[in-house]
């Protein structure tokens, strides 16, 4: 089914620990070869009798020359993470004395792995699906708990289970219409046309739901980016500080210090925000620098994914309502967040008890009509927890980042999409009575692009494509 | 005799590989507790019955929360690096997936290693003398196959044996010795002097040799520092890129282009240099940044191991000789580097054969006098190798980078130095007839400085100090 690539037999190796100095790096090898390759340096025993999945302390040499006091790892074919024999190395932390080892094993024969080509095997053996060896690049770029959790499901094969599931039931309905057309002069149906209409709503209803989970799913692989605004001196750089417990933004009591904007990543709730703060938007401004500035300031807005509007909450609500007529006109999902209520209400009511500002807070209330505004006090931390919540509300929408299958990837998601369109396709053809070799081609369609998911049906180029996006060493 | 040191017996985790993205990280735990902590979260198969030196495939939980699928290596004490119960966890290459599967086994009861704590464990349950220890520490930092192979050696034990014979000689003599004064109305000698004489020769001669190794040897550590100077134009920055091969300097026909110095490192004949190219060197300049420059160059000059003074071979002769008389003055290893003989001779002489330029050479020989200059073409690289070997045959002096022990670590040198200065004691003490008493004494004070080296006698917080220098997770 899949055509053989290109040089696949060969023993491959690299890297498989990041670059740089530590404790130890771990070099891997896969291939027929791997044990002749690495035994040839392995000195210290003959690793060709050695069990599968047994470590070995040695030296490795090549001529007279020591290179490294090693650990070896034995895995052997199929019981390893390609299917092929591996061993991985694991080498003292020095980039140099990696550098050293990696080009002996390529004297002895093995060459360097191309980006992806270690899971490229492993799926070329049936080891993973094409679904679960793109979650593993996933799993490897997860910043928050939401993101690991969902690729490690997909890893574990969950994704994949579903998809199966579908395509073995469709599989089963095409093979009985396909035995229809051998008797069509009988003019029998093996294949209940009823039964194949309820797993045809069934699986619509089951694509449906990993399409929508796609919007979370990207918020959960690749975060979501706050843009936060508002007039200078509304104390953006403040809030992007106690958001962050640190000092990242330069804060001053001038107006307009922050020129450049500032991107910094947080994690709330297990989900990612990436979290732009931006020179402040005034309209009169003399200031070159401070006008490019402000010129990224709305870009960013526009490209931001959430729009935060900080501003100061002794400001004029006529001016606030300008603002979110103008923020709901663009469709943008945003949030009011009225700032410095510590100041409005004196420093007396802040600092010692939360009650005082709760008080403050509920005098406030009157003015809020909306639940997308919050009151906070950037400078003393106080309403940042329900600022937090809010963030997250506005990006679960209801939808729980719980323990279902949820897409996260693009070419998932547009197959999907062509899998519920060909369902609907079969749907239809149901309801007008199709004859069984048109329904049979429908079906074949639709399997087709499930296939793609899980890689049954994949095209080489394609396959090259989609590995080449991981990191070398994987 | 070593003073149990704080906290060392409980279970340490880091993170061993370099930090950052790849196929795999490898967070290390250590101490009794290692199978109970790691096993609370390994939920695949129980890790206690499994053999030492295995390798298991499963998942690590934490409570419901699906952490990673990993690999774990087991090592059974005595047998690991540490001596200890060692479970290495082979993770995905995720940042984010290691913080949270370290922050499980901390809350398993494990916590944070120190730097270089799993060596200093290593060291106090005897897997590793604190020389070997240290080597460990120059392995992971080297840079150069000379600095390789020394680390190596010594990792290996092969410094801390040649201690080891030279200390169990002086302890047998030192007991026979002491036997002596038990029986000091008989006035016998059980010591044979004639023989102690011929030892404690030997063992300054092997002490000497050492010593004299560590010039060499902090060369091979730390590298040569090769300052290239020059008149603005000479061609500093297109040697330094031919040396190099590659644009890391911006070269330009304006004189003084080169404002901040670069540092590069470069491997030549296993050794490393690093050269550092400076801003011209000239008296009157009216830029005020240049002249930074200028004194960044004087100032790396002092600093530099070795100068490489690069002239445009055109220049008169008198200028060379009074630059000659100026390095040699200042005591500094020095090399006279003659560029633009192709432009001397014209561009017809060079390029196509070597041999044109050969002529050339030797028809400006007469002027040349001296074995320090060599005579070069930066633009077209010709006299590049001859340089390179003047460099290395300057740092070498006639020494070899061979297979015996070079001494790298300055507080071994320090602690040889004592026991050299001991033993020249010892030997006056000899000649002078000295009583057996004193002598014991000396010869105490002798072992006391070896034994430094390797680590039978060292302070508790001698021993902090050197293992701090480790990076986590070694």
């Amino acid at each position: 089914m899949l055509g053989k690539l290109t040089g696949w037999d060969e023993t491959i190796v690299a890297l498989a620990t990041p670059p740089g100095i530590g404790a130890i790096g771990v070099i891997r090898v896969s291939g027929a070869a791997a044990y002749a390759v690495v035994g040839a340096l392995f000195v210290s025993k003959d690793l060709a009798v050695q069990p599968s999945h047994t470590l070995h302390v040695g030296l490795l040499k090549e001529g007279e020359e020591a290179l490294d006091e090693v650990v070896v790892s034995l895995f052997r074919a199929p019981r390893s993470y390609t299917g092929e024999d591996v061993i991985e190395i694991s080498c003292h932390g020095s980039p140099y004395v990696q550098e050293r080892v990696i080009g002996a094993l390529l004297r002895q024969g093995a060459r360097l792995a191309r980006a992806g080509e270690f899971t490229q095997r492993a799926f070329l053996n049936g080891k993973l699906d094409l679904a679960q060896a793109e979650a593993v690049g996933d799993l490897i770029a997860s910043q928050s708990a939401a993101a690991a959790r969902t690729a490690l499901h997909t890893i574990r094969g969950g994704f994949s289970r579903e998809l199966r599931d579908l395509r073995e039931r469709l599989i089963s309905f095409s093979a009985l219409i396909e035995l229809e057309l051998d008797f069509s002069q009988e003019d029998v149906e093996f294949a209940d046309r009823t039964q194949l209409y309820h797993l045809i709503e069934e699986a619509s209803a089951t694509t449906a739901a990993l399409l929508q989970s796609f919007r979370l799913g990207n918020v959960i692989r690749n975060g979501v980016s706050v843009a936060i605004v508002g007039k200078p001196n509304a104390g953006k750089s403040t809030l992007l500080n106690v958001l962050l417990n640190e000092e990242r933004a330069i804060v001053s009591e001038i107006a307009g210090t922050t020129r450049d904007t500032i991107e910094e990543t947080l994690n709330i709730g297990g989900i990612l925000f990436r979290l732009i703060d931006t020179a402040g938007i005034r309209h009169h401004t003399s200031d070159v620098i401070e006008q490019l500035g402000v010129g990224r300031s709305l870009e960013k807005m526009e490209q931001a994914d959430v729009v935060l509007y900080l501003y100061d909450v002794r400001e004029s609500r006529s001016e606030v309502e300008r603002v979110r007529g103008d923020l709901a006109a663009r469709g943008k999902a945003f949030l009011l967040v009225a700032n410095k209520v510590d100041v409005s209400f004196g420093t007396a009511d802040v600092g010692a008890s939360g009650v005082a500002v709760a008080d403050a807070t509920s005098s406030v209330a009157a003015q809020v009509r909306f639940t997308e505004e919050v009151l906070i006090s950037a400078k003393v931390g106080r309403g940042i927890d329900v600022l937090k919540q809010r963030l997250v509300d506005l990006v679960l929408q209801g939808e729980a980042a719980g323990d279902g299958t949820i897409v996260t990837n693009a070419r998932h998601f547009e197959a999907l999409r062509l899998v519920n369109e060909s369902l609907g396709t079969i749907r239809r053809g149901l309801d007008e009575l199709l004859p069984g070799d048109l329904l049979a081609l429908d079906i074949r369609h639709c399997l087709h692009y499930l296939g793609e998911i899980t890689g049954e049906i994949t095209g080489e180029e394609r396959l090259g494509y989609i590995f080449s996006k991981f990191c070398i060493g994987k």
